[in-house]
């Protein structure tokens, strides 16, 4: 197979790379989503279990986009559990139940980390493909705006 | 706080244990859903990668179901990736692109040994808590039937 | 092929055997029932003309339900129109005009009787397999609620 | 009661006689519709899965749409099990397990011989009801339609 | 303006009387249901009640219908007050409150001579324009099939 | 039959007098809107022809509420195609093609006379029965909000 | 707390007293709607059975309307199952089986009293807040408007 | 009339009884559902009061499927105001304004008791109706699902 | 032009007039309510901040319909910022960051302020136009209501 | 392959070609239907920008309809861009900027054109296949109206 | 609190003071055609009164999205009737009626020098924070977009 | 007419050259994509069949996009046969019945070829006009994802 696109080989592939990490990020990202969706207790208990999973739905359809860009740019993706444990640049999201403020903060202290990253990555793609400089963009603003907002219910 | 719905202590306990690797199957199978949705290829590329989205999308409701019945029987779920990778009973999913149908078939034999678990939890669920049988038995039913949705293509 | 989900081979034929002949009695029901949609007169027209189209849909998906279960189990069904007039259970409905009432009760008949055939089934099913158990269950719930309501038309 | 819409008594006869034997044939489609929906097997199993769904759907509606202009042109309609083995002119479905394209095939040869009865009729119904007329050629468009996207399938 | 789409004077003109006597009469029966949906009463009141404002619907529909092809072949229609009044040709409906198995029939009656022009007109549309005689047929099959299901409710 | 509600037998006859004559300027203003609708012309014949079927929309469901209206207080309402000409208010609408902006005015002069018919009308309601006052307050609100926005097409 | 939006103590007070008594005899006669959904026989089941399914919703939504209003004044509601038996002004409904037009005149007939009392409510509202004499307005206009198509079920 | 479904009358005359027993509990905790949805204050006010709204909807549901069951059964239900203060075995609701978490904790005890009820039915159930059984299954798995989302709100 | 509706005119002015200081204390509040929307923190930061954006859009369409009413009254309508700056009788909302219930509080104050305003044009708008008067008692009505909702939630 | 549903060869052909040179007139004025909506200017601009894309919606949809027909008779259709441009019998339309009134002129001009071709097919369909010349028949009527509404727009 | 997602501090806060002032230019250009939208008059009332009410829907959606970015970036936005007022670039609104076209042309002025400011901002951006970068471009392409289309009613 | 948005006028030319260029591709490609969706043949007819539905309706919407962008520049547009047949960049589609797999290489090749023009121009848009930069990017991530799941269908 040739390049698609016309691309060069060595920008594709310096674009996967970076694709593949974010998508290790965005998955790990979305089970924790899950888990402090479940586990959370205290007076906020279900507007922030609502909350958490339109932020889980999100990352979700991120993570879709991100590993169908890498498929879309001639490689394949990697979104297996394994993977994922062992690719996230993330610690690890605390066990058993948590307060719901402080689930709220586990989690957006996690998005801000992979903004971070993301913003990285974004600096680097716009030589490389700004079609997919475009989307960590929106994905960013997407995982910024509900980082916010979790963050509003601890700020004072 | 005293045991929910006046339960048997031991009975809730081994009840949730059953619920927990449940867990840590169906999550993994979700991932491989999607780790094949992507990553397919060849004549039935379309029609399996959809397939598998309404396979993934079935997976990750039952999922949820399983953890917010561990909650409800008080105790906290787990669904982290490094519990996922841990506590699976299922092998993993082969890396990279992957034959349309031999996708198939590598989720349909992994669904069939996560089916052989559930009915393992069943027989003992019936004795410990009828409503966490019933989910079982419901959940046991949906992956079955998309099992055999995967199976039919290979079949001859 | 080895028998699915780790069955008993002599069960798995069992609980196959039951659901045909369960399937051949719902598509029966479902013609009975559009042939009384069509043929009924007077006052009571309207309503239960609209009435037994409902039911004719959900004994439609009922027995698509009870087909798809025997695939999933590993044999094929069989919904052709000279197994239903050999192998149903039902006496023949009675054709030309009806009035509405009695159309109600003829079709209430047939249905109190498949109910008999079916709750027969779930005893069997059981032992045999949780998953169909739990499918004629649901089956026998829908059908009896649609018989009392059609049997409420005509009693006092 | 009078002849309904100031018909000629023969010319309402005859135009019963034509749409009650189309009646039994689309019953009949209807019901090969399903069994080669629920027995199909191979690489096809999926697509073609739903797209006979989707022709069943469509053939019920014709049925009833002509069981109904039977009724309204003051005549009872029979579509019971019975009737239709015994007066459908389609050879019978073949059972068990079918190759997806097989399945097709079948079906596709059967509508076929539907469509040529279907279009008998309309050139004798032009002279005795129009609206029947028109409701048949509505009918045959539709058929002709599925019938080429399953012909589709197995041409090259 | 030149005759629109190369039609033959004579002929277009023909067509927008016969269709303008149609229109008369549609929206006539429409006003006579709207009568009949108040005016009823009796053990049948809902389910009837319900029936004729679907027919009422459709009834307005089919007027419009007329009306716009009226102006698509280049002349005004006219759906006033006073010209209804004058122009149809259906007996008037009966003021005051109406059995609800009364007001049906009443209204069948009259859907019953409204078909009879209506067939009247499309036995010369042929002639004169296809796409006129397409609609009417249309109407016509509409309004024979809610006055089958009017009709039902009275006979035995 | 006593009365019903308790109402003042005088009080509610006055009522559903004055209900019947806004019941046949309502439905006469939905003919004249149709009749606009059609027959219009003139670069704002889209923008008109929309703007009156949604008129005729209100305008007919404010003929239900008001003909319902009488029904809820015992009498029989009139809406019948003789009884609206002969007991309408308003004057004709002209007949054959009309420009667009002069079809608006037409509608709007008839309309501003059944608001003033309304408002006076809902002077006595108040004292005789502050259900249907409310009514008529309603429509008016409705049609005047229309009436405006048909006036707002010819004033400068 | 003082007085919301200005008002007299004494006339909010007032207000809230005549609203706590409508609301019993609102949710008094939900469950009595229901009482009859369920337990009605006869020819007339079923479109008895869903009309009074309309029926309940409309006064669910309309307690909830008076429920939120006495805690818009600033009072809180009572519509516990006690309360409601005890502050009811409706005769109690009968129980077990009831043909279905004797269902529908036993619920009629409650339907009548409780609109006396929101009547006479209506006509102190208006000195004491006009917002609450509205809402009461606007719910005895869809009660009478339900009383009504209850009543001519029986009327002749 | 004889036994539905050829069911044994001491069987179906116990199963009854049970259902009867549940139905009270269930519209109790419905009524109570809305009276803490009213009367909460504080800062959870918002999110509780929309949470107490999805426990109304599926208590009135559930309410309604075990009152037709009973009628499916063969004898009348009954659910009026009356008979549930008196059959309840639940404590009554406090009345008045309550703190938006002692709200949700009063009803969650509640919706405790009440499951161990169901529970203890359930239990009966298994030899007397499998069909009765799966529907008190079902009911118990969704109030304590909501009783999780509750008691969540004050644990910690 | 002639007065609309037969008016008089010094009552259309009057009733102008008030519409127009309720229309700037409407688009004031609604501008409020988005400021609150953003810049609230807290535990409660997401229930309010839903609740505020309903809060937001009924203010939206009630602006709507008082700027509307204006125009069908015949003068035009004053809705822009420097009109809305000067002419609004509430207190300015404060600037920056606000805790969630304190955000709360500052907007339920205003909008209690803005009913008294409004109940005080209720009063007079009942002698000079009713239709306007009905509008303004269910504009009332609604921020009533949601007054009541913002107030809980600092209430105990 | 033999000729589908035993048509006679000549037939068939025939009225392939005439389905062949309607197809390429449909998509030919599907694309002036969009040069139109994108370019026309003046006080008009915005209702008929919009016209226009619902006449574009309908011409695609025809253009569909027409093409599939093609091929379940049994020859493939031909809508390349080329295949326009060569075989469409409508002259071109005008490029750059179009006053909005004049826009509607021209592509009215070319639908009537269009119309007239499709009418003479009509002609021969009714000898060649009833079918696709009632699938004819109700593209023109489509076309017709809205050729009406476009010349509507110019005509006084 | 540190600055969320590693920015420059300068660079945020420069960010933070153009989404700001283009904040107060969306919203009052919102009000503007909500002002135009009530006040316009003529032959395109209705078309144009349409255009506005989407544009005003757009602008209000990106004034939120702006606002909310603001505060991702951890500053408060101001959106408040007097900051809006001092801050706009925008000239003043024409008040009172205005003839459909020049209003349009009134608010296309304004959005193009809003649009100007808009690109302005954009061209730093690009060096500030590439998500409200792509925020602003996404906003003025939607800005421009509706300004073409209120242009093109006055442009020939 | 100034240059709208203050661009400079050799940068507003030079954009919409380099965007009529695409929508002529656009829109070829589109036609294409019709072509392959009817005559296509094989085991993949239903699954291919109806993935180019899905990619023409994304084309067809991305042609609107262009275009219209060209007109909110100030220039008109040209989408018609002849010029898209003249400017088109792409290999004409090849006539006929086409193999499944075959049709979707041709299209997925000349997708391709549009994305490397596509991508040529977004490098220059970049120095011109942003939004339109934009714009293209979002294109191309469009045609790019479904030019992937064409080629997945083909590739090993």
């Amino acid at each position: 197979m040739t390049e698609p696109y016309g691309m060069d080989p060595t920008y594709r592939q310096r674009t996967v790379e970076l694709l593949q990490s974010q998508l290790s990020n965005l998955i790990d990202l979305a089970l924790m989503g899950k888990q402090a969706h479940w586990n959370l207790r205290g007076p906020e208990f279900r507007a922030i279990h609502l909350q958490l999973d339109e932020i889980v739905a999100d990352l979700r359809l991120h993570s879709d986009e991100v590993a169908e860009r890498i498929l879309t740019l001639g490689d394949p993706a990697d979104g297996r559990a394994g993977t994922v444990s062992a690719q996230s640049s993330l610690p690890a999201f605390p066990e058993g139940y948590l307060p719901a403020l402080g689930a709220a903060k586990e989690l957006a202290d996690r998005m801000d980390l992979a903004v971070r990253k993301m913003r990285g990555a974004i600096g680097q793609l716009g030589e490389l493909d700004p079609i997919s400089e475009d989307l960590a963009i929106g994905i960013s603003a997407s995982v910024e705006k509900h980082q916010w907002m979790l963050r509003a219910l601890t700020e004072k």
